[in-house]
């Protein structure tokens, strides 16, 4: 067990149970809205936050027919900016944003087919997409390998450094006086219809009239949430690497570089300290995280096949994250009839962009306003009432 | 700078200056003999020995033409378990020996090809090999790939835990009084023909009338050795994998598997705790010791094409070390005319298999008795009197 933070909270306004990016930016903005807020996490260093390439790119998360998901993904691209911009100036600390965009490039013909075929959605969807051929590819990135069959230009994606921008919601939160206990959250306590407070591991307990479940792939653990909607939620396996560029090697890439090799999809995130992530699997295999040597080099494998530079860069760090995935592959975010017990879990691969519309959606309902129209397909409730209606 | 010792010695009997395999193999047999012993190292974390397989495989290290080195390893080989026992039955440790042989496996014909040059090299050495075809090999490795060529069984090479013997050696080396001095060696003192002591990084110096110098591939940073003998020690990068098996998985190979795979060698070595070691490369990059992301890709690659089943192992750990590497490949062990300096070095890719033998050296000239013939060809006179005469 961890050690337990030396402040214990027994009453609140607000206990949020989970310390990723979306349990720590709910805090930061109920605490800023006035409330007293305690947050409860075994571990801040476990969260799938830390094992993330921070890509800010609504649509290409984003499958045919996933409408729903798609429009609360742009409502979350829009509102990045002033939140990170608020976060800097709270923290005076730089999360790391970049705003040169996304450049996707197909190995073969046929990957080429398959991102014609994504580039025809995103461009339904209003964003900005130029096709480049192999050669422009190289204008813009001159490491792709010439074997790239061609590719597409997506100016409006942005990209965040994920343990930047973790950090400074951790400070936040810490200067909005939010206190911190070192526990697991074991259960939400309900009443006649309402929220509580929690039951911790260590068997103590928090007193508190709104309940947040915000743990991420563990939140289907918590004893007090429905059956089914414990059910929704499951760990999907991302392994990543993080890359260093040797002394005196300047920067390799200055896009997002997302590729599609021979059908497997990879990234490659460029951050502003030189580092250079690459990712991601996703793996069914439950809370497994161990990093395989398998997926280090299927990883590896399909970096180099179009920029083969990569094979010259320092391998600084493989890592395992769980990724709370969902049936519909969209987040859990609301309420569902107890009063005062809200979710916000299941974001999936999209943690990191949805941080702040879920912080503000929570908020809204916390301080009596309406969360964005966006959110409506994304309720709890349709766990329980039957499939989703979103789209 | 590292921490200091607490213990600043300013005279002894014998000063080693490394903390490697090398240097405390000569430390513990030295004090073992009744002499008064330092031992000056920065770093014991830091040192080739904790960056090597383990294999003691006398033949395969040695390539066509190298005679004396072949015989030097023949003699290191028949030696190691007898300096091994003593050891465990000094420290009560288990040092991991393994005698299962090694498999010697082929990829393609081309690899085969290669590989039987190699077996009727090692059989003219008088060493057993047996031949086996693809079949006759998955019988011996079952997970092997079926598209091997061909193989053949060295029954009588063995391998040892190169973190468990160096733990040993250290545990020994202390138990037996060495005294250990957390600083460098910057140059011996010699003063009239005779070695004096050395100096250290810090300032300090140690008096001594015999001073063995047995940094590995730091060995020519040492003032006070002649300019052609330091330049005869060059750092060769090696990297290498940790995998450990699943849990619940029991271990996929028994023998020590190396393989040729279109002209590339890695072997495959198990550890008695469920590890394998994959390595590893030969790299002419100076002191660089970082970990790349081609060089994991190579070795992961290389495994996963005779042992699919690689793929599904944790990587616990990737790591990089500096062999201390010649221009002959052979050691350079001994004195070169200075009463009392001697050299412990050179070892290359086979410091491990080479300590105990090496220590027998030193201390046979440090008691007044002959170190074995086989050492002829590798004294330090032949980087000053010439090209080596060894073969």
């Amino acid at each position: 067990m961890p050690a337990k933070g030396v402040l214990v909270a027994e009453t609140a306004d607000v206990v949020i149970a989970g310390g990723g990016v979306i349990g720590t930016a709910i805090a930061w903005r109920a605490a800023a809205a006035g409330l007293d807020v305690v947050l409860v996490d075994p571990d801040h260093g476990d969260a799938a936050s830390l094992v993330a390439a921070g890509m800010l790119a609504p649509v290409s998360e984003a499958l045919f027919g996933e409408g729903a998901l798609l429009r609360i993904n742009l409502l979350a691209v829009r509102r990045f900016p002033s939140f990170a911009a608020e976060l800097e100036d709270v923290t005076g600390r730089h999360v790391g944003l970049r705003r040169e965009g996304t450049l996707a490039v197909a190995y073969d013909p046929g990957d080429y087919a398959a991102l014609m075929r994504l580039t025809a959605f995103r461009r339904s969807a209003g964003l900005d997409a130029e096709e480049r051929d192999s050669r422009a590819c190289r204008q813009l990135e001159s490491f792709l390998t010439p074997d790239v069959h061609g590719g597409v230009l997506f100016a409006g994606d942005w990209s965040v450094d994920n343990r930047r921008y973790a950090a400074a919601l951790r400070e936040a939160m810490a200067a909005a006086k939010v206190r911190i206990v070192r526990d697991r959250v074991t259960g939400a306590l309900v009443r006649d219809g309402r929220a509580r407070g929690v039951r911790l591991a260590d068997g103590g307990s928090i007193d508190s009239a709104v309940v947040v479940i915000a743990a991420g792939c563990w939140s289907g653990a918590v004893a007090g949430l429905p059956g089914t909607v414990r059910a929704a939620v499951r760990p999907v396996k991302g392994q990543l690497l993080r890359l260093r560029h040797p002394e005196g090697m300047a920067p390799v890439i200055t896009h997002t570089i997302r590729a599609t090799v021979r059908g497997t999809d990879i990234y490659l995130v460029p951050r502003a300290d030189g580092e250079m992530i690459v990712g991601a699997t996703q793996e069914e295999r439950g809370p497994d995280r161990t990093v395989t040597a398998g997926a280090v080099h299927d990883l590896l494998h399909d970096a180099m096949s179009v920029l083969p530079v990569t094979s010259e860069l320092i391998l600084a760090e493989t890592c395992a994250g769980l990724r709370p995935g969902t049936p519909d592959n969209g987040p859990i975010v609301g309420g569902f009839g107890v009063d005062g017990l809200l979710l916000a879990t299941g974001h999936y691969r999209n943690g990191i962009l949805m941080s702040p519309v879920t912080a503000d959606a929570i908020v809204a309902g916390l301080t009596g306003q309406r969360p964005a129209a966006e959110w409506g397909p994304f309720s709890p409730r349709r766990f329980i009432a039957g499939p989703a209606d979103g789209d």
